[in-house]
């Protein structure tokens, strides 16, 4: 593995060993000396300081050096092209780029076009992937149930925006997950399943939950929510909102996962965030690890 | 002591002890092990380059990861509510949050709700307290005058609305001053003397200052001069500005204060400010030492 | 030495001891014992991602903490004078201070007031000067060059307002080169070469080119090329842009320089920028390793 763009093609035992490393970190807390002397470099086109705060932490606690690279008053809006800047960081000998960008595929652009050994590693690219999430969600899971071939999966929300739910369908399915089931307003249904290995389409969230042991509810873009049938915050939650009620048609000990920040009352409601079959906290913590691991495999690949 | 949120009710022993482990570091600059492996957020919602500079720099010292939180693209922007910031953030194993507000009570709520062991320090919030800057001066004052019993101490400009004010008057109260003077415009002096522990208001500034051994000028908020009954920056400081002449109605070596960044000419004199008795600079420098305290204290108490 | 403001006066043994130190550093790549416990605050008062990011590297490769002063949150801009700031950073014990300005002798004004050990570190102001550039080209050409004394050098474009022209040509002048030719627009001129020791004007870039050893291309601020005769892109590519054609003109293995960011197809034609007589890339890299020789010589001078 030389960047982590997306996880469409990892194979299961790629997954694995990126995971086995991230739960090793989360018991370890660290491993300063893994990569001491090693430069990352976050480059976010898109604001987000949970994901940019949660890389940097993995970073420094492989002892790397890390830099933001604050795009405001960067060169590129001198009109500097973005190339110019990959190459400019390389020269600067930079380890590792930690990409964000509302495009798809900008993270994988820089990368074919990375002439040295710089890791490009995809921290979410529009629609395209968030592979880190993937794994860490997969990692989350996995936590609490080994037995991924007999898992039923619900992901809902805004399937058909949501680079999250691309990449967490690709990571449980590679890792043998048989049941995943995307449920979604019309609007935000996906034009066709290609990117979603191994899911089927489920219509109406109640029936989807049925016997479900997990259920991913994806962030609602407020300004999205104004293109569904349901345009209203209470009209989407009655529909689409887990609530205590509906979370009891899903399995017991239905493990509830979320990528925050969470709508409070909009896609999920306090009770179901806040309660005992909440994962979203782990998820965070889960977070750190997967992105140690991850800056790990492409930096100090084990022998 | 689990947070530093006030000196309220800080008690003797606790204070002798953190002003002694600053004095501790001030002389030997650094403790790289101390905190190694520890991470410091600082989580400003009200900037001040200053105070943030000076926790980081005491954080580094200590040998801690740093991070600043960035509110203008955080989470808390597009509608996470600060609680879910908060245990965000307590997931990411995070040691201490730095916080500073423009809300009274704001740091002590997100201790009262912190539910692991993230320690939360009071960098200032709104009118009610800046326990480090009260530190920070109570070491200051002590380091040439130990005799505080017998102090004479002024404290002038916007007692009102003054968090340095509150701060300073309770730490100078707990180390056993008998003498505080409070002294403001009539706009600017508090309703009631609950918050201003063992003080007294005196009417003139010329009169407060009679044989004072220490005064603690405040900046004045331009914004709040237009409240007074001398609006302008030339009346304000014929009546309520610290220039050789008033000094010298001090006792003599009566020591400067200003938690900075001053105002010339409106409540301090450039001559005032660079003089000699000035310990406007030695204040900065003991900053980042009590700061250092306050974080080992909190992070890594002695046995 | 105690600041680096200039190299106007520079001598040669000094010079040449630095850019020994960059070879040695960019051949080593760190040394992180040699700043451990330093402190290095960037000041910039005009954005430069590129230059704060080359000097944040270089101090974090010697082992120093690294702080960015973020003025557009500092008491700057609330009327604090820059001398209080100067003064308020001395006392939190900062090493080195790296300044960028629009204003021409900021940085000496600075240096100038400074009371205490803090080394001040021009990283560019206004048209004035910007040392660090100057060091780092010449360290690239040298590379190739040793026999700096027969080298034809051509500087090209905005020479007026460029500090990089400044910078370059003092120090070729004070390396020995005996040949640099300053070609430029009439607007573009600069008044008179006081600034420019051993440099001549040559009118016409073909004219300026034959037989060149090295040609330094300086960006252009569109801004200012609406004041030159050739007020458009194309029309300035034509006259006082370097393509393939006219770098045929000049020597064989003749190296191509430019400070970043390039405009493409401005003052630089892709296929020379990209060409395998551009040295940009390498001037980015010797740009870290410079900054780290001028960080060691200020703050760890060899015995």
């Amino acid at each position: 593995m030389r960047h982590l763009l997306t996880l469409e093609d990892i194979d299961r035992a790629s997954l694995i060993r990126l995971l086995d490393r991230a739960e090793g970190f989360r018991t370890t807390g660290a491993a300063r000396d893994l990569l001491a002397g090693r430069t990352v470099l976050t480059l976010f086109f898109e604001p987000s300081t949970r994901t940019r705060t949660s890389f940097v932490l993995a970073a420094k606690r492989l002892g790397a050096d890390t830099l933001n690279f604050d795009l405001s008053h960067s060169s590129t809006s001198k009109g500097e092209s973005l190339l110019d800047t990959l190459h400019t960081l390389e020269a600067m000998r930079l380890d590792a780029l930690v990409v964000r960008h509302d495009e798809n595929g900008m993270p994988a652009w820089l990368a074919a076009h990375a002439n040295t050994g710089v890791a490009v590693i995809n921290a979410g690219d529009g629609t395209h992937a968030h592979p880190t999430q993937g794994l860490l969600d997969a990692l989350t899971i996995l936590q609490r149930r080994p037995d991924l071939e007999r898992l039923r999966v619900v992901i809902c929300g805004d399937i058909r925006h949501s680079r999250v739910a691309r990449s967490d369908a690709q990571a449980l399915h590679a890792l043998g997950v048989q049941d995943i089931r995307l449920c979604a307003p019309r609007a935000m249904q996906p034009d066709a399943l290609d990117e979603f290995p191994g899911c089927s389409a489920v219509e109406g969230f109640d029936t989807a939950l049925a016997g479900a042991d997990v259920v991913i509810m994806l962030r609602i873009q407020k300004e999205r929510m104004a293109e569904t049938q349901f345009p209203d915050a209470a009209q989407y939650h009655a529909h689409y909102g887990l609530d205590a009620r509906r979370l009891a048609l899903a399995g017991p000990d239905c493990q509830v996962l979320h990528p925050g920040p969470i709508n409070r009352g909009i896609e999920i409601a306090p009770e179901v965030a806040d309660g005992p079959q909440s994962r979203i906290l782990d998820q965070v913590a889960n977070g750190v690890a997967v992105r140690m691991a991850v800056l790990a495999e492409l930096l100090a690949p084990p022998p």
